[in-house]
């Protein structure tokens, strides 16, 4: 028996369909929207339809944005000639909240996973080989320390080295305050690889 | 600095807003909002304003539903004498998945909360109040075990008793597969004082 009505258990199916969001967040949701005025339920229906609908990729270094050139790729307050390659726009605003960054990125929109079936020509490569023909001094590669990231950071190190331009990976380690008894071997090691003369 | 866009910041922000929903979240949401096939988001900001638009409440219990008399009400095969009052739709909707109620029910839409400044005017106790000078043999509180649910089945079973209908509570006890040393001492109790013969 459908205990609510149709239209709501089709809105939980909906809501349930998203990444993050289970059966029970899915009720919780439909629920508070339900019970939301009506003008602001559609205030957010139609924020989420414009936003989609204004979307797009930055012709420069790919992210997402309104405009034909992101705000950091128009800003002539950064440098131009480091780019930091990210896996996603989320990787990049994880680095623009630290505020110390002042280069440019490129956006990849994936990572090499052979076991997905993504391969060099799935991501921004192309791209991004193509930036390099200015005049670039530094490609940071920023992508996750995950298999797929490093996969990826190898096969960007290997295509980029003959050219000449320096090419830097972010560092491996332990997390700042973390607890080295809670951090797995493989970060460990990679921090002890990784460690700096004081 | 925005490192999106300020349309994508204004997404972010009201998906933040919803209940469940954190920044981190919101931000995972968004991306995947972004990512996927225009028409696609349409249609879910479509279902959201369409359920908002459709629902109502069904003129006899209560319920958010999209007709005028919600499925149950509407049923010939539920016992219409036993009502089971909830504090919402969802908990509704949670003794409905047991399949074995048979009764109808009646949604408060909410708790007295001295607190919250939720007295009984402020949910839907006339409208129960009115339902109960039908012929109705057993009124069944399936409020929550918090104060709030405690005190409405408190105030609701003290209005019904003089009308000589028979007023019950749901029992508290131990969960079902509930471990009893990770078990509060209250919900102890109320399992020990709730204790039956076997």
């Amino acid at each position: 028996m459908d205990a609510y009505s149709s239209q709501i258990t089709k809105l939980i199916e909906t809501l349930g369909s998203l990444p993050g969001i289970g059966t029970k967040s899915a009720q919780r949701l439909a629920f508070h929207l339900m019970n939301m005025p009506s003008e602001k339920v559609a205030a957010i229906a139609d924020t989420i339809k414009e936003t989609r609908n204004s979307i797009r990729f930055c012709k420069s270094c790919f992210t997402l944005t309104d405009r034909e050139l992101c705000p950091i790729c128009a800003s002539e307050k950064r440098d131009h000639k480091t780019i930091m390659v990210v896996e996603n726009t989320r990787d990049l605003a994880a680095y623009e909240r630290t505020g110390k960054y002042e280069g440019v990125y490129h956006v990849l929109h994936g990572a090499i996973s052979p076991m997905l079936g993504i391969g060099p020509a799935d991501i921004r490569l192309t791209e991004l080989m193509h930036r390099l023909q200015q005049d670039i001094t530094e490609l940071i590669i920023a992508t996750n320390s995950s298999l797929e990231g490093e996969t990826t950071a190898m096969y960007i190190s290997k295509l980029v080295k003959p050219t000449g331009i320096k090419v830097t990976r972010i560092a491996s380690g332990v997390p700042v305050g973390g607890d080295l008894e809670c951090i797995d071997e493989v970060t460990l090691l990679r921090a002890l690889e990784g460690r700096i003369d004081l």
